[in-house]
């Protein structure tokens, strides 16, 4: 599982500040998350292939996390893209993108699929046997979700010195990996864990952002392998949380301790700061194992 | 008259290459022409202070030349901007515009103002008493403008050593300029030519983008100082306007001569093209004063 970093930063790009977008490796997907302004070119200069952004991920409608996508959708197209898109958003997103295709007298030659989000708890936006993606619903000014991307187990391993002592025909092995336990011709029944070790532990990555303080998710995202949690301020601007419904690192930081996760990845910082370390140095008080994302950023998961 | 050209490629951003946008100061006015994705970041690149423009002119709906508006709109706000902003483009800007306003739950600080176009005549769009901006209906896929930009001719110029000579009181210098005769008490007429000189000479900028070849422009534009031609193509590529409605270099150049403007500029190259120094190699075989556009390069029109 790997994270790039396209974007971090609040409200508007800058020369060198991207808005809110991320792409994230996991098995044999590669999800797009958010699409701030730009986005096409920092998915050009951290040179991701575009053919393989299969699903994009939206959280909300405020500019800073989908003014990109447009373009993207728009270039897609011009070079000819042949795979499916798949956009997961808020209700209103599809009107906004058909819109534009509409007055620019272009449509898409692929396959442009919307699926609009209202729900406020959890669903599954995708599913397949290495994979499941689900929203986390966030507290934000406007209808928001997070996103929850887990790998699903894999096989369990087989314990070879185990299996060849009891004489199990190859055949087995398949149904073996799966969890089933065997019986023997004598009639033994060999319980599965027995000639089984369990599957590698299984990774996952809750995206949460924009959102007040909501410890309601911290349920939902335990033990998660990583955590990317908005942090637009630091504590001594948090009475503008309230009206902006935005977090502090502080905030952030006990929401990764009560989940309990490995890993915190902070972002969407406010531009008003200048040294974004100050962010690291905050939320290490609540928990210890923190990074600051920045533009550019990759970061794997082993 | 001074030009910025913040993009002059074609299609979608990349890297290095920047969609269509230009920052024209003429007078006391600084105007934006069209506004491609990530055209606030480039106006910050190129230093030009987001309040001093107060009229934006878009010529058509394709997203390479718009993708970047309702973005920087956005930013305005964000900034906390006062001053009235106005948007000129074809009909269907402000329901673009409006609509991703109203899912991200925001409105302006300041007063928004649309004027949609749909004339295929020209027409004036802003008028004051130093310059005057009119359409240019161009031949392209979808409804498109150009745009002409005029100093209108300032007051004349006092000879004072004639004034003098006729002992004409002050009081009159203020008609003068403005180019009255004046009748001396012992009843002679002295003409207007007598006391001045002509005003400085005007200067003018044609904005023609994106457009097939159209020579019915050519007498709207004729002696301008400065035409920026859109040439999408050279000449290897110009079986390809027919379905894209794109000019070639020559094709620019051949407007240019037509018209007898002072200089031409090219720009919204194909991202096709690696070296851009092509187009004016093509071009000056049928117009002399040709220069390329480049992402910001400034011109100053003496």
């Amino acid at each position: 599982m790997q994270l790039t970093v396209l974007g971090c930063y609040s409200a508007t790009p800058r020369t060198f500040n991207h808005t809110t977008s991320q792409v994230l490796q996991i098995k044999n997907h590669l999800f797009l998350i958010d699409c701030g302004e730009g986005t096409q070119v920092q998915l050009r200069r951290n040179k991701v292939k575009f053919s393989r952004i299969k699903h994009i991920f939206i959280s909300h409608l405020h500019g800073d996390h989908f003014f990109g996508l447009v373009g993207l959708i728009s270039t897609f197209n011009l070079l000819g893209r042949k795979t499916d898109l798949h956009i997961y958003g808020p209700k209103g997103i599809k009107e906004i993108i058909v819109l534009q295709l509409k007055y620019s007298k272009t449509w898409t030659c692929y396959n442009l699929y919307f699926h609009e989000l209202e729900s406020n708890q959890p669903q599954v936006l995708l599913e397949d046997d290495k994979v499941i993606v689900e929203t986390i619903p966030l507290n934000h000014r406007v209808y928001t979700n997070g996103f929850l991307f887990k790998e699903k187990p894999g096989d369990r391993k087989l314990l070879m010195n185990e299996v060849l002592n009891y004489e199990i025909d190859k055949a087995y092995y398949k149904s073996i990996v799966k969890g089933k336990d065997i019986l023997l011709e004598n009639g033994d029944l060999i319980p599965n864990e027995k000639l089984t070790a369990p599957p590698k532990p299984t990774k996952s990555y809750a995206f949460c952002s924009d959102t007040a303080y909501y410890p309601i998710i911290v349920e939902q995202i335990k033990n998660a392998t990583a955590l990317y949690h908005e942090a637009t301020f630091l504590e001594s601007h948090a009475h503008l949380c309230a009206s902006t419904m935005h977090s502090t690192a502080k905030q952030a930081a006990i929401i990764a301790k009560k989940a309990q996760v490995q890993q915190l990845i902070l972002g969407h910082y406010s531009t008003r700061y200048d040294d974004i370390n100050n962010f690291k140095i905050e939320a290490q008080e609540f928990f210890e194992n923190v990074i600051c994302a920045q533009d550019g950023l990759t970061i794997t998961f082993d």
